[in-house]
């Protein structure tokens, strides 16, 4: 049999999500298993190799039939040599990821940033599919982002580029940010900032669904904002709009730098789907050069959870083949 | 003798800069000849043709002897193809540029965007000179661009990437842009626009230095505000303050995206050299990502108008190699 599976790896704080996916890009299989974060995760990595192993073997297959691996992690990378330089969900630092797999199995392994990959998931299978210029930014707990051009990661000088999440977009008096400044994008468009906005905005004004909402429940989920506000609640309206403005900006902006075809836009907060879009496109369309609001086009993500596993195979693919 | 000479050349709508220039980056000889525009510049290309012959044969050269022709040129072009769109100060529209040179000197010709060249030159031999990850910013009388990741322009989908110029700057009541759009970077950050916010910094407050020189000469320069501000005249340093706020904002915000190892600053408005660095980094610190605003180095262009020139020989040697 050919040597033309590809496993794609996530590793995240709570589970390690993985797959075998052929270079086509179908899924055969994937299952998770805990992430070990005990002893500064040190036993990850065994347990990836053990679970590779056997279900390799259930399948009945072997590593024979492996291409690469490819696999996403968090934190600050050194992707050309694999090193995790510090990973603090998971404990790593200095961690030599790629070199402890390729010793456990024997396969070539070839690391990346989790954003990215979820960015390049996007770009194989998923809703950016066929772009070869394309910048993916996740609305979650945080504000995370992908940069693709020419087919290629965009990694900057020290793996940092991709850093959606703190570009500046409150320039005065924003909210401080994980990061250490304050009005990152991260702090009004992640699920976290757009609640934020909310009870901020109930301080000011607090009538409405979101004021009936945060009484019965005792706070308010970026679902309760989008849900009031396609119910045209002021309130909730005027939380959108702001949210949205910024994150309108921004891409605007990155699309008259970087000239994607598309912008993908994934993440717990996109589950507002066309309605999130509309309302970034009204900003998106103002910011842009006009070319390039015509031309850019702008998705919800569909590879939901499985974007980083797709990613992380396409790298092993892509890798591999050079 | 060996085929390692390279022929740069930058088309302007009123010179056409030429150079030989050997594979390590040393100038043999530069010279110039006016742009042609007559006709719809159909003459350009057989003048450069010409010049390039006799040039060689002044040298005791010939064709033999060019590894390369790099050409930078305006406007909107389709470099796999070498094709211009549309070059308005020169009349080009979906003019085959590579294929005509091509075709006249029987040597390999490479064509780019002339803002991407002048980035590409100063990453070769000027202020950026080893970096693979640079932002080029030429402020001039608009405001141009080029964006290089590892190594490598980046055009984006349909040519258009590196319009820094046209960042939103000024989100409300922004100044009208040549673009269509208002508030763009150009409108408060090119030669032009520091003028401009002159002008309307002393419709506000009619005092200072800059209120005698616009008595005396009836306009204002960058520089007549960049020495008043330097003499801490108080209109002339909020002006500089204003347009320098919007070039560290930019510019911040795009280094979190792409993670550039040096920012090069050029044109016209950075003669104001260190003085105009230390403005900027003010605002660039404080928007860029903590470790971003550390690492990336920021340096006034040191090649001036032979920028294009250079990374137009920079282009031909990239490619002709491959």
């Amino acid at each position: 049999m050919e040597k033309n599976l590809l496993a794609g790896i996530d590793i995240g704080g709570t589970t390690v999500k993985l797959s075998f996916i052929d270079v086509q890009g179908n899924i055969l299989t994937k299952w998770e298993i805990p992430t070990n974060i005990a002893d500064g995760g040190k036993h990850i990595v065994k347990d990836i190799a053990a679970t590779i192993e056997e279900k390799l073997a259930e399948l009945g297959l072997n590593k024979s039939h492996l291409m690469g691996i490819g696999i996403g992690a968090p934190g600050f990378i050194d992707v050309k040599n694999g090193i995790i330089f510090e990973a603090v969900n998971i404990g790593w630092k200095d961690f030599h990821l790629k070199e402890e797999i390729e010793t456990l199995l024997a396969v070539p392994a070839f690391v990346d940033n989790d954003a990215n990959l979820a960015a390049v998931g996007e770009m194989w299978q998923g809703a950016g599919k066929g772009a070869k210029n394309l910048i993916c930014v996740t609305l979650g707990t945080g504000v995370g982002g992908g940069i693709i051009a020419d087919g290629e990661i965009i990694h900057g000088q020290s793996g940092m580029a991709g850093e959606i999440g703190h570009i500046a977009a409150v320039t005065e008096n924003g909210a401080p940010c994980n990061c250490g400044k304050t009005g990152c994008l991260e702090t009004v468009a992640s699920a976290t900032g757009i609640s934020r906005l909310a009870l901020e905005a109930l301080d000011k004004n607090n009538t409405g669904k979101l004021t009936d909402i945060l009484a019965q429940h005792g706070k308010l989920s970026t679902k309760d904002v989008f849900t009031a506000a396609q119910e045209n609640d002021a309130v909730a309206l005027s939380v959108i709009d702001e949210a949205t403005r910024h994150l309108g900006l921004v891409l605007a902006n990155l699309a008259n730098a970087i000239n994607p075809e598309t912008i993908v836009i994934g993440g717990g907060v996109s589950r507002a789907g066309d309605y999130l879009v509309h309302h970034i496109r009204r900003y998106f369309n103002r910011f842009a050069i006009p070319k390039i609001a015509n031309e850019t086009k702008m998705h919800i993500a569909t590879l939901g959870n499985d974007a980083g596993v797709y990613g992380a195979a396409w790298l092993a693919k892509s890798k591999a083949m050079k």
